[in-house]
């Protein structure tokens, strides 16, 4: 081995791969200005090896049902001006041009919804009904966002906020209002909460206090002219608890109305194309039948109507259909990852960097074993995740008043796993907290989960719903010595998920009630037990997605296309073993098996580094939503195409 | 333990606290105008216990010499209405408006720096010498830092890479000729890479081929007039290797100068304010003079003339110098963390969310167990890596001949894990890629490791330097019960240190000697052994920094303010063991310690809770450098500051 000092070598070894390289064009001095094309673009597809699987059948895999509305939407962005097409490399691209300052970023991404509401875009937004019409709605919001996320939320602030309160909390005399100039864009809805007097037979709306005002309202500061207010309702000065009502903030002409007072939030860190703005309302008077009637109603003598006595559990009526908010974004954030690996993994297919050995050409960037690390696992975990997503809509599109749990606990998990592909990129970096933080979602879980358990046990009944069946049957064993081959069965694969999780429910049950033996409040027990609940309920999303991603693999029959699943299952399971010190610290892994596991991944990553392009393009990202550098950065960075 | 749906429970137990909320101000609804404060901002320096220690002292343990001119760097900028003081809450804040186009934050990031010039803030630049002189360029370029990270880095290129290159590389001539009119910014200095050819007697620089552009130089597309080129250097044919040399790029009105071609990046997701830039040279003559010329020169009648024979190491030797840029980045990361975190802290300290129990009082942020968890082992690491980077400061401007392989080394562990804390935000990302990618810095550590480890071995001497003697000792023993005053222990803290960098690289050293016993190429090993590459590269840094945070404990006489680093360091090496999986992978730690080890982060966050805003206000940042919500957020977002 060198003893001399390894960065001198480096240095050396670099000068000499310089000097190579500029030897090879060993041009006339005098002929300088020749512009010889030092480093060839070659398309990955020339060299990479043909996909052995059907692409259209792993995207369909992806995609489903909703495949045709995905490729509608991206082809009305592609085909217009207003998504900021330019040429770079002999390619399309569509993007934002974020170097507009907030205000036009605010007024491009309105024109944007326009332009799609004028192509149709929206039209059936309420009228489509059933399983297809849930499904094409959240394809559609979905496939915006891969443009923008700032098109996104502000169309998911407006048809699933707003649009979605008139729809869950109203009644058919809101709906027939409501809906068209909704579905139009007539009427630019937000949603918010505040408090209510009914002193008078009308409503007066009123924000009693600065801390009341309502805050990060999406669409308030500029363009809303309506928005959904919750607030306590006072009748006859008795408190009814918390309703929705509609209130107009702003007249046709954009002029805010009188008794509303509203600033604007200003320029973000991000998602600059949303007007954040805050309410204050000043007594102001609306109509009657402006109340969301859902679960109560006032005549018009004033009398409080309603079916649901308790105040507390009319609140929580109100609140259980808004959960799509945390299933748009479970599921955008994968578009997210999409494009993002998208694009790395195609620029590292085509941008090559130093040699092994002199003289040698330059390797591709994918071939290098710790670039395969940083990339292929992620791909890997993006496919896991799309197929638990995709189950996580599935289940809220046929959800019941008895699945409601269910949805919430599992668009708790997603939302908060699949973020973590996300990172932390600014206009991405909100969907950690809003629709809840996510370190908190992973505590709700567990609570939810404890809840289960100890109901479980008190009837003496096994264990029912959300996937813990398995807490039924006897512990499974891990095989004390690992091999590649037992890493890469279903069977060692399931058991170990199921084993975490079951042992660190057994755990945190066990934790609570000796803080309970203590005496201790249950409020305060969770605000103590947070190390274990974080560590359960991460147990529980990766079992969650890990019997997802078995469930497609289940549909598709034996070939190639089921070899390249299994292989990406193993990456996923793998990686998280790997990566999770709770495997170790509880003891699942023993350190030796700990090795095996490490020398898997770097296997794996070699397995499916060949399969790198295929599975890149099974994503089904245009390539004009992706970027220059993932197709001839040669040329789109040429003086010629300055 | 509750059996119903805690989801359920949760909402109601919110709609409780909402209603007693409102109920606590129960306002006759004629009168809802009126806009009582609902929630009251109370400092916390009201209701946070005295320090028990004297802050300053603190603070000069993190600042020492440096603190005037830190003080004087802050009240220039805070002085000026170029740097948009607002007032908020009745406190003033600066900080750059974000919502500026590219072009506009350019200007302003320039008319800053005039603005210091003027104020004589640059004087001295290049006359002051000595250690002194060293660490007030380091203080200067990192306090600019704290108001937004592109004037930092616009000053960084112009003094420290522009003006490094003439001082380290050129000599008197150049000296004489370029010092001034740097400092005083009437030239206006880049560097970059490009090749040169000496068929006449001038030197001719050019750009052979589109991939030769220079790519990404700071201050190239706006205001840049002159550039340090790095270039192939042939005369007569012969290949001498890479020299640098001077170019003016603009003339004094800013036109572009003939034969120079120029393309601007564009925006970019953060650092607007540096306008980052492409250039080609075609043929562009520069006089001979132009050559820095520190370690070799170019005669009137073309001969070469070198002390250094081997091209390679005259290379080496040129850049030697300019790591620098490392030891600026390890440094200006804390003073991110530290706004971060002061901020957070101290918005934690004010806001209150939810009570634990009906009718109690809400509670404060900071005093959630989780919460705790989030921000304080956070803050020990900050304390940490500033004593480490003040160490590295040290180092490098101590440096010797003899010593520049360990300012390298420690320069590249410290850049990439002070980064850790920076996070991905968009202004700072590029610190992890720029001066060296943090994963490749992290495999560069361990083969210098691996070199001297092997070196020593071959001279069978004990090894020296890098603080590695610790390897010539017995393996430390862990002892195999650990208990929380074991934990806090100076010696188990070392020992588990020590024990895993020693572990690691035998490891390191094992798994490379039986990569070459098949044969392999050392390039191909270091490709295929990053992980443990990388593992070791982490147990080094982290080594350091506690050794050198123990340096800094030394210093400090018996009493409170020594108690409270030892609970921070003891916060700093318990967290590490907790979050880094390598403890446990390789056994230094039993999964029985391992929950020891758990249940000590939580109780050391209680411990530290007490000292949150003393530590906090010790870090010696303006509260103009922090932001509204640190103080009194109730005033900041009321209407009537809107």
């Amino acid at each position: 081995m060198e003893s001399s000092s390894s960065t001198m070598d480096r240095v050396n070894f670099r000068t000499q791969i310089l000097t190579r390289h500029l030897q090879n064009h060993h041009i006339p001095p005098t002929d300088l200005i020749h512009t010889a094309p030092c480093v060839n673009y070659s398309p990955p597809e020339l060299s990479e090896p043909l996909a052995n699987f059907d692409t259209k059948s792993l995207r369909k895999l992806l995609d489903g049902k909703s495949i045709d509305v995905i490729d509608h939407m991206f082809n009305l962005m592609i085909q217009s001006n207003l998504f900021c097409p330019r040429e770079r490399g002999g390619k399309v691209f569509v993007s934002p041009d974020f170097n507009q300052s907030m205000e036009q970023q605010r007024e491009m991404t309105m024109k944007r919804i326009d332009y799609l509401r004028e192509q149709g875009a929206f039209d059936g937004w309420f009228s489509r009904k059933g399983d297809d019409g849930e499904l094409w709605r959240f394809a559609l919001a979905e496939t915006v966002s891969v443009f923008d996320h700032s098109l996104g939320i502000k169309l998911g602030v407006h048809f699933f906020l707003w649009g979605g309160a008139i729809r869950f909390m109203g009644t058919k005399r809101h709906h027939d209002k409501w809906f068209k100039p909704t579905e139009t864009f007539e009427v630019r809805g937000i949603e918010t909460v505040t408090r209510y007097d009914a002193r008078t037979e009308e409503f007066i709306i009123s924000t009693p206090c600065e801390s009341a005002q309502k805050y990060w309202i999406g669409g308030a500061a500029n363009h809303a002219t309506h928005t959904v207010v919750f607030s306590q309702l006072e009748i006859n000065g008795v408190n009814e608890g918390v309703h929705a009502f509609i209130a107009q903030i702003r007249d046709a002409d954009g002029n805010i109305c009188p008794n509303v007072r509203i600033a604007d939030c200003g320029h973000k860190i991000g998602l600059n194309g949303v007007d954040n703005g805050r309410i204050w309302f000043d007594n102001l008077r609306i109509p009657r039948e402006n109340l969301l009637n859902s679960v109560a109603d006032v005549s018009p003598d004033g009398q409080y109507l309603t079916a649901i006595k308790d105040p507390d559990q009319r609140f929580a009526a109100f609140l259980a259909p808004l959960t799509s908010g945390r299933v748009t974004i479970a599921a955008s954030s994968m578009n997210t990852a999409k494009v993002g690996l998208a694009i790395a993994i195609r620029y590292s297919l085509s941008r090559r960097a130093f040699s092994i050995r002199p003289n040698e050409p330059e390797v591709l960037l994918l071939d290098y074993p710790s670039h395969q690390r940083r990339l292929l696992p992620l791909l890997a975990k993006t496919y896991a995740l799309s197929f638990a997503s995709n189950y996580l809509k599935m289940i809220y599109v046929k959800r019941t008043p008895a699945s409601i749990k269910t949805v919430h606990v599992v668009s708790s998990a997603l939302k908060a796993t699949e973020n973590h592909v996300g990172h932390l990129k600014s206009e991405y970096d909100v969907q950690l907290t809003f629709e809840g933080d996510n370190n908190v979602l992973m505590q709700q879980i567990s609570k939810a989960l404890l809840a289960e358990f100890l109901a479980a046990k008190k009837r003496n009944k096994p264990v029912r719903g959300l996937g813990l069946e398995h807490l039924n049957k006897p512990a499974p064993i891990i095989p004390s010595q690992l091999t590649s081959s037992t890493l890469r069965t279903t069977q060692f694969q399931t058991d170990i998920f199921c084993l975490r999780e079951r042992d660190l429910l057994h755990r945190f049950v066990k934790e609570v009630s000796e803080h309970q033996a203590l005496g201790e409040s249950k409020e305060h027990i969770f605000t103590v037990t947070y190390q274990l609940a974080e560590d359960l309920g991460r147990a529980f999303s990766d079992r969650l997605i890990l019997q997802t991603f078995l469930d497609v693999e289940a549909t598709v029959p034996a070939g190639s296309l089921k070899d390249v699943l299994g292989l990406m299952r193993s990456m996923y399971t793998t990686i998280l073993i790997e990566e999770d010190a709770s495997f170790l610290r509880y003891g699942y892994l023993s350190t030796d098996n700990a090795a095996v596991v490490r020398k898997e991944v770097m296997k794996l990553c070699s397995e499916l580094r060949p399969y790198a392009l295929s599975l890149v393009s099974s994503l089904g990202i245009p390539d004009a939503f992706l970027a220059p550098i993932a197709f001839n950065w040669v040329d789109a960075n040429s003086w010629s195409s300055v």
